[in-house]
């Protein structure tokens, strides 16, 4: 373990310096679902590739999709070892309702040893521990002990739109023998997890539309339709007063849990306590029959993310709204295929449209929900790398969460995915005061470093 | 009919001053719902407290209240005859969305005849005729019939909160014959009606919290209640897919229809075909068993005027929406009382609540249902000055609308209330491009130059 010791004086000495440096890379506002951060795309993909550039990688490029920009990059001199394909994401989510920010969203803020910004936990904060991790590493042992591949791209936190096409086209420039992604979390402080499954995600907007221009309440109201009333029977409808989905079919083809897992889940001894007091609930809300763990990470959910229509400002406005929408997304699990949900959506929102009304449907971009076997190599050697740096077993779990491109990597790539994060569920990722805890950019750095060092040992396939 | 002659004249001569002068009471964006338009409020009042000073009218006040102040004045010199109490609100509706109107709410415009901005007919077009009517008849014929006062509010369009206290306050100032208001509408294009009755008014806000902040909803998604799922359950909870209330009891006091108002209605021959056209609807939407107009002029309703949670900006954000809400109000007909009715709704809400969610209920002011009978001399009055000039027979209806403080004015000061109003039900009120016909206001400022003479010809009581 010589090569953790140098890491460590090497992660201590510079430890300002890099945190100078990634607040440069969080005040870049690099919000991929909104237009008018397009410019802000490209300086942050420049600033990865500037980044890259210095830390002795190659063919560094910037790569134009018909979306944002793909950072790319790689080091190929490690003969006869592994590669490594490292993907992350530099855009971030959007950051409304500003006013529930404690300190600016792209003004990186240290309180109580963690950072607070957008993007400090999902996902800038972890591709820039990769950065780190390659940079300690060519420091302290002039070297790597694996090849390495960088992808980096925009469009996450949208659904990956172009990545696809992107990883077709360039399918020969990203062979490798794993790809490591750090966009997940550790189990609980002080608990790391490797995680082997991920949810998938599909989405609809439904736009409803009743008369041709809002109506006065008194003068219409009672015999002609309102948007909003037609909207909330189809949202209501969604689901029962547990909160199971009543979409026909919406179950038909999920994967039943192992008996291997719900027992491994069982474990984990989840605190339900803790988790209603940090997210501030009386009770707990889900589909019965399942525990909270099974029900984040191995059953599928239809939310409504946000809903809209008629008046919502100060006071009242006597109104007979003629639109009304609704964002929804559901969280996929195996073997459940985005395209068969929407098409079940579609035929529930039709079976549910009220008289007076015109419903239009349109599709959010999709990802498939991934599983990837937990006693691969480059999966127990991620276990080991937690373990000498945590010093306690690491989880083998799955989470909740989705990364659409993962599902994309297994189909056109076929590479074992590793998922090593380093964040923590409380850290309000997609909610306002995103934080990430320092002491978990620390560990996770050494982690990182040590977990080159272990896939360089796997024998070569 | 010599002073209909003369009024003729007199309107033809000053129509292009005339109408200057409202598009000056037009452009003041007197929108009392919005705080920060309190200052726009003192300047229509002190617009029309200077025009009403400029007609002779005497004792002119603008009278401060808790909330936007009321201007007053009088003319008392036709002895032995009765007084009239005109009431109006210079007060209008928020303008939002504003991207929908073709030219802006406050630079009044003429296309085709019509007046288009916000107010042109509810009511400050309308407020304005009375003030004309005056003007001419002290110009045509040196003096007025009849006694009259001005009550003229800033609080109308949200649901008079001021007013019932300053009448009661000033109940001897305020004592008259009649009360004539001009905020309704003809029946149809060139066919007159007086209005017997109006719908009450109440509504509530719905606010729903869940969590203490938006959460992950691939993190959190499945384990913990969405505030906008528990209230699309409220709001689907409220109606059936015929629009029939559930609410226990909503019912329950409603003043069937006499068998003399349904043919009466029936014999209006309403042409639900060209509604359709002019709403833009394939079908119309209502309780079962009832007809449009019975729908809307003499049955309650319940209507979500606006709905608010969770993400609403371009594109998608995965979020577990942690607050939600609604605004709803219901109208209301005799004999249903606003206070019960709210007491309802709050516990027809509570039997809904779905676990994992807190909920407050908020209530709006709130204004009775009203109706007088048609047979009143005033009443019949008014619809012959109607058919004088518009040579049609005036039709007596009822208004799906609600003017609060008429039941007020009938508890408080017992008077009959007449209303004769000038607009048109497709005139947008309250809603974007506001417009009146200046063919009736042209025709109105006529019909009740003439009804002031048929008010002074009825003996007084």
């Amino acid at each position: 373990m010589s090569h953790l010791h140098g890491l460590n004086v090497y992660f201590e000495e510079n430890r300002d310096k890099h945190l100078e440096e990634l607040n440069e890379f969080l005040r870049i506002p690099s919000i991929s679902s909104l237009s008018e951060h397009k410019g802000d795309m490209q300086t942050a993909a420049q600033w990865l590739a500037d980044a890259l550039t210095k830390l002795n990688i190659e063919n560094v490029s910037i790569d134009q999709t018909a979306g944002h920009p793909v950072v790319y990059g790689e080091w190929l001199h490690a003969e006869g070892k592994p590669t490594i394909l490292f993907y992350g994401h530099y855009d971030v989510q959007p950051v409304d309702p500003l006013h529930l920010w404690d300190s600016p969203p792209f003004q990186p803020t240290v309180r109580d040893n963690k950072l607070f910004a957008r993007g400090a936990s999902d996902d800038k904060g972890q591709v820039f521990m990769h950065l780190k991790t390659i940079e300690a590493l060519f420091a302290t042992e002039g070297t790597l002990p694996v090849n390495v591949k960088f992808i980096i791209e925009g469009e996450e936190e949208i659904g990956s739109p172009n990545l696809p096409a992107y990883v077709e086209e360039h399918k020969d420039k990203l062979a490798a023998d794993l790809i490591l992604i750090s966009d997940t979390g550790l189990y609980a402080p002080g608990k790391p997890a490797v995680c082997y499954g991920l949810r998938g995600l599909t989405g609809v907007q439904i736009d409803v539309r009743g008369a041709k221009g809002d109506l006065h309440s008194g003068l219409y109201g009672g015999g002609v339709q309102n948007a909003i009333h037609a909207l909330a029977e189809i949202l209501a409808s969604f689901r029962d007063e547990h909160g199971t989905i009543q979409v026909e079919g919406f179950y038909d083809k999920v994967r039943p849990l192992s008996d291997e897992e719900r027992q491994a889940y069982k474990d984990l001894q989840f605190d339900e306590e803790a988790l209603k007091e940090e997210v501030g609930v009386k009770e707990l809300f889900g589909e019965q029959g399942y525990s909270y763990l099974e029900q984040i990470w191995a059953r599928p959910t239809l939310e409504v993310n946000g809903v809209f229509g008629g008046f919502s400002g100060e006071g009242i406005k006597t109104v007979l709204p003629a639109e009304a929408g609704a964002k929804i997304t559901c969280r996929l699990v195996p073997d459940q295929e985005p395209d068969e949900i929407v098409a079940l959506l579609r035929a529930h929102i039709e079976k549910h449209k009220q008289a007076g009304v015109e419903i239009t449907v349109s599709e959010f971009d999709k990802g498939a929900p991934f599983i990837t076997p937990f006693h691969h190599p480059v999966i127990q050697a991620a276990g080991r790398s937690y373990e000498k740096v945590y010093e306690v077993p690491t989880a083998y779990i799955r989470g909740g969460g989705s990364i659409p491109i993962v599902a994309a990597f297994d189909e056109i790539l076929g590479l074992p995915v590793v998922l090593m994060g380093f964040g923590l569920s409380s850290e309000n990722f997609h909610a306002p005061n995103e934080h990430f805890h320092l002491e978990n950019f620390d560990k996770g750095l050494r982690v990182l470093g040590d977990y080159l060092h272990e896939v360089a040992n796997i024998k070569h396939s």
